[in-house]
């Protein structure tokens, strides 16, 4: 809908951030030393339909098992986040603090512990302190308020260099609906500090399994199109409240404008957040597509897509700025899809470096302009079918070694 | 077998590198600058019969299509091998170039153009000079000697800081069996350069079925064992001759002592020979071990050992010498295998760091001690089942960002 805007925001203005009916906290609970945001609380004043997609991991860290069991019944009120420690492959006595925390910050806000989200990120295996959230807890209610949101951004911070915020807003039924989005994570998995975690937060009124299906959607071109360097984490989760304080009628099918406009409008704000993900990628200088054209099926195309993003050798090949399609095409041909190679175009941006599966050297000049660029379309061809598929990648540059390497020495 | 032998062979001393009935040679052709061995001739005095494995990428050079054709009768005389340029995603030209050069050795030894193997490694993309082999396969058959080996193994190289050999002998039937193998490969394709190599000869009298089935396994456990990063050159070939000169009569079942003995000394050949390649990984400093056991298949062993071996936190935290679990543990959760993640124990060499899920943090230190070796083996235990599998990798370093990023810059 032509009424959809991004809205430019600034954590230097807190008020930029706001979402009727949304309050946010954040505060030095001492999980990472004395002086860093390292809890924070999101609350809405009304329950909220809530929608939420977690790892796909086999090893799930606590709060994700408790996550996805507070999911069922659709509704949310709060999240309760940590950074420092991941609270993953930390056994019962994890999964009781997880369970612990999430009854203290209901009773604190008067909600039911069941519509309370839990979060944590950091290091894995070791153990969280019940102290800290005994403490904390009633200090984040007690700072609750509308203009928390650019400090609970910073709280969830790990090894990312910025905090990252994304704001849309669009109009349903006359009404102005806001849709926030705060995320982090640098790698898929940091130096045992894990994870990708994204809160949206919308003052729409949307259906909870309406709004689920919504978010999958919207998490499939965005955070599930992106690669750092091919892991996964325990702890990565995506969720969405949706409060309906804008006051419009509840969107209840996705065939309506009003659906269409909404997911439209959130696909844009994930797809953004997921692009500030990868440019922060550990070490990152380039921020990379990849683009799978033309192949028989979209799965075909995924698979080639994702093979080339998590090459190592493709991206220390971009990090040194080389036009180096040889390694592309021998990326392609690992992916396990079936494809002739004599049909296959390779372009970088516009420029075009491989013909029907030969190179054309007289373009490499070109082309190596393209990756001097700090952003930049890699776009394979396979002339094979109708489907296509892209994934925002970053190169692997020193730096990548460096904080994955010295990190704890 | 008891009298099965590794032989030391120093490449400074020719001599130690010969098999009885095979020549080499091996000439400074042009292909890389004046003054690098770049080409190179293997001859068997006698028709030997022929096993050979090549890459499975969808994108195979046009030697590899040549050489697929070529070991369609399990027999073959003479391999013809280059380094500088791949042949690879060369379309017409670059098949015709390695069908006319099989020609040229084959009249020029006397031999038929379907007993000649020719492989190429090297840049990807470009076409390989005919002149460079009119010129060049006279000089090589001309310098044949049983003495070539060494040189020959030089030829082969490309941003391999070695030249790797290994021999091995046993008896069968009262006669002496020589095993000699020679590899190259430094990352699975390098800064377009390609490809793993390898060519092992032997004087014993083996069927080609029977010596196809036995390099089948013999590679299954070696040169698919190994991963520096994941990546599957256009170019990956492995051949073994076997003349039958040393005279015992012909094996050619597998359910006998002697094939028994002749695959457990080829096994060792070719593992040794693997090992090389990694420990000369682009960059390595490490080489490590990837040990996955008490799985319900060897299928899930495999998948979450090639999940880990190639996973870049773990092997940067490998460089940094961080014993950090936490990342092995993430890496078999996203490996597409089902497993109870309270079950699992992880281990540094004898030191065990994680006991059914929870990490051991008193015995950090002494792991941290086992990663500071050169080599040590990472094993997960899945407590699941009984099957098992290991796979061999190395450290990621900033050398491999430095060899892989700034190659032609």
């Amino acid at each position: 809908m032509s009424n959809e805007k991004k809205v430019a925001v600034s954590l230097d203005d807190p008020a930029e951030l706001m979402v009727p009916g949304f309050q946010a906290a954040a505060i030095k609970a001492g999980i990472r030393g004395k002086d860093r945001l390292d809890m924070a609380l999101i609350y809405s004043e009304k329950p909220a339909a809530l929608a939420g997609v977690f790892t796909t991991s086999q090893v799930k860290a606590a709060p994700v098992l408790l996550g996805m069991e507070h999911l069922q019944g659709g509704r949310g009120q709060a999240i309760l986040v940590n950074s420092g420690v991941a609270n993953a492959c930390s056994g019962a006595q994890g999964m009781e603090l997880a369970r612990n925390t999430a009854a203290m910050a209901a009773q604190a806000l008067g909600v039911k512990i069941t519509d309370v989200q839990v979060c944590s990120t950091g290091v894995i295996g070791e153990q969280l302190d019940p102290a800290w959230f005994a403490k904390g807890v009633p200090a984040l209610v007690a700072g609750l308020g509308s203009d928390g949101f650019a400090q609970v951004a910073r709280a969830m911070m790990t090894t990312d260099t910025v905090a990252k915020v994304e704001k849309v807003s669009l109009e349903i039924g006359g009404r102005e609906v806001t849709i926030l989005g705060l995320a982090k994570g640098a790698g898929m998995i940091m130096p045992n500090m894990a994870t990708m975690l994204s809160f949206i937060m919308t003052d729409g009124a949307i259906a909870p399994d309406l709004l689920q299906s919504m978010l999958l959607k919207a998490v499939e071109r965005s955070f599930n199109a992106i690669t750092v360097d091919g892991d996964t984490s325990t702890n990565d989760t995506v969720l969405l409240l949706a409060n309906g304080v804008a006051g419009h009628a509840p969107i209840t099918a996705m065939a309506t404008p009003e659906a269409q406009a909404f997911q439209q409008a959130l696909e844009r704000l994930t797809r953004n957040l997921a692009l500030k993900i990868v440019a922060d990628g550990e070490g990152a200088t380039k921020l990379i597509t990849v683009r799978v054209q033309g192949a028989s099926s979209r799965r075909d195309a995924e698979k080639i897509g994702r093979t080339i993003a998590n090459s190592p050798l493709f991206k220390t090949a971009c990090f040194g700025e080389d036009a180096n399609w040889g390694r592309i095409f021998a990326a392609a041909g690992r992916a396990g899809v079936a494809f002739e190679q004599n049909r296959v175009d390779i372009f970088f941006d516009a420029v075009q470096m491989v013909e029907q599966g030969l190179g054309l050297f007289a373009n490499e000049a070109a082309a190596t302009e393209v990756l001097k660029q700090d952003d930049f379309v890699v776009t394979v061809d396979l002339h094979a079918g109708q489907q296509s598929w892209e994934i925002y990648t970053c190169d692997l540059s020193y730096d990548y070694v460096k904080i994955n390497g010295d990190y704890r020495s």
